[in-house]
């Protein structure tokens, strides 16, 4: 789609390519994610709420996840991590997370990442980086490793509280020795608690 | 020391009983304790910075540790906790220590907790959280877990990582299952971790 169609499209609502537009847009957003959830939020909802068309969200930001990102200020798709790591066999998986992760908070990006997650801490997009943790991000690790059945869900999580701590600590806290340490010595020593959340005995 | 006592020491300096005189002598503390750490900051330091009496500080808030503990917004002296496990068999205080923290944040207290962890998060009191963290909580914790010798600073910051993971994903991010497993689940679950950073190989 072109800017020119957008213009068009625009037209019933508010003046195109005016930067409130796109504010309303992600206004519009947040609230229907975290009214509804990530799942069961359509973008036609939200360009409702917007007082825009479906087209215009569309052009602006591009899927629906991508309106998501957007919308809590998550500058990496956690997906990018996932991905590579789904396939891996299953006793490499707990390293292979644990150094994807790192990988992104150690790359430029890692700033702008630390900025989203104090922000998601400390203010209201706390519920809507939750639901989309558990709704879309969590739920492929729970697929992945639900053995016994129906332990997926806890094994996800459990790995979220340690890697959210080693974040904080590492790279908000700064606290020594852990901020200094190299990534390799951080996943030889982290790495076996990630495996174990994932496929260890949960009780 | 009486009220009345109080009021003398700080005639030459602002009025007595004034809350901008606490309020003062909370900010000279902030900034001496983020200037030189706890440990090399003194009570007469701060009362010189507030233009006060070092009695009228004592007076209002104690020990300089309690003063330090009101400068971040600290509720409850983490101390409380430590005290109570560091003396238990080593190959216990994995467990204990998780149990102990886990009560803190289910009291009433927690709340208050949660708050300061957050303010520490997200605001400027970072830098002396971690400080106290540092120098005073986890100095103890290195001291009994230092096998190899040097070892101890590594476990200390590695155990502070999984539990303020627990501490966002099950109390403020909220995240299920692990939002409402019982503490007797969450120490099954997350003592072994501790325990490992405490007394297990670290390389």
């Amino acid at each position: 789609m072109t800017s020119r169609a957008a213009s068009t499209t625009a037209r019933s609502g508010r003046r195109p390519g005016n930067p409130d537009t796109k504010e309303l847009i992600l206004t519009a957003a947040r609230n229907q994610f975290a009214d509804t959830g990530f799942e069961r939020t359509s973008v036609r909802a939200i360009a409702a709420e917007a007082g825009v068309d479906s087209a215009l969200v569309h052009h602006y930001f591009g899927t629906k996840r991508a309106l998501f990102l957007a919308a809590v200020d998550m500058p990496v798709d956690p997906q990018l991590i996932l991905g590579a790591v789904l396939d891996a066999p299953v006793e490499e998986i707990g390293e292979l997370l644990l150094r994807g992760v790192l990988g992104v908070w150690e790359s430029p990006q890692g700033t702008a990442v630390l900025a989203a997650f104090r922000a998601a801490i400390s203010g209201e997009s706390t519920g809507l980086v939750s639901n989309f943790l558990t709704e879309v991000i969590l739920r492929q690790l729970v697929g992945r490793f639900d053995d016994p059945p129906g332990s997926g869900p806890l094994r996800a999580t459990l790995v979220a509280s340690q890697l959210s701590g080693l974040l904080i600590t590492r790279y908000l806290l700064r606290l020594e020795p852990i901020a200094s340490l190299s990534v390799d010595e951080v996943v030889a020593l982290v790495g076996p608690t990630v495996q174990r959340y994932l496929t260890g005995a949960v009780g």
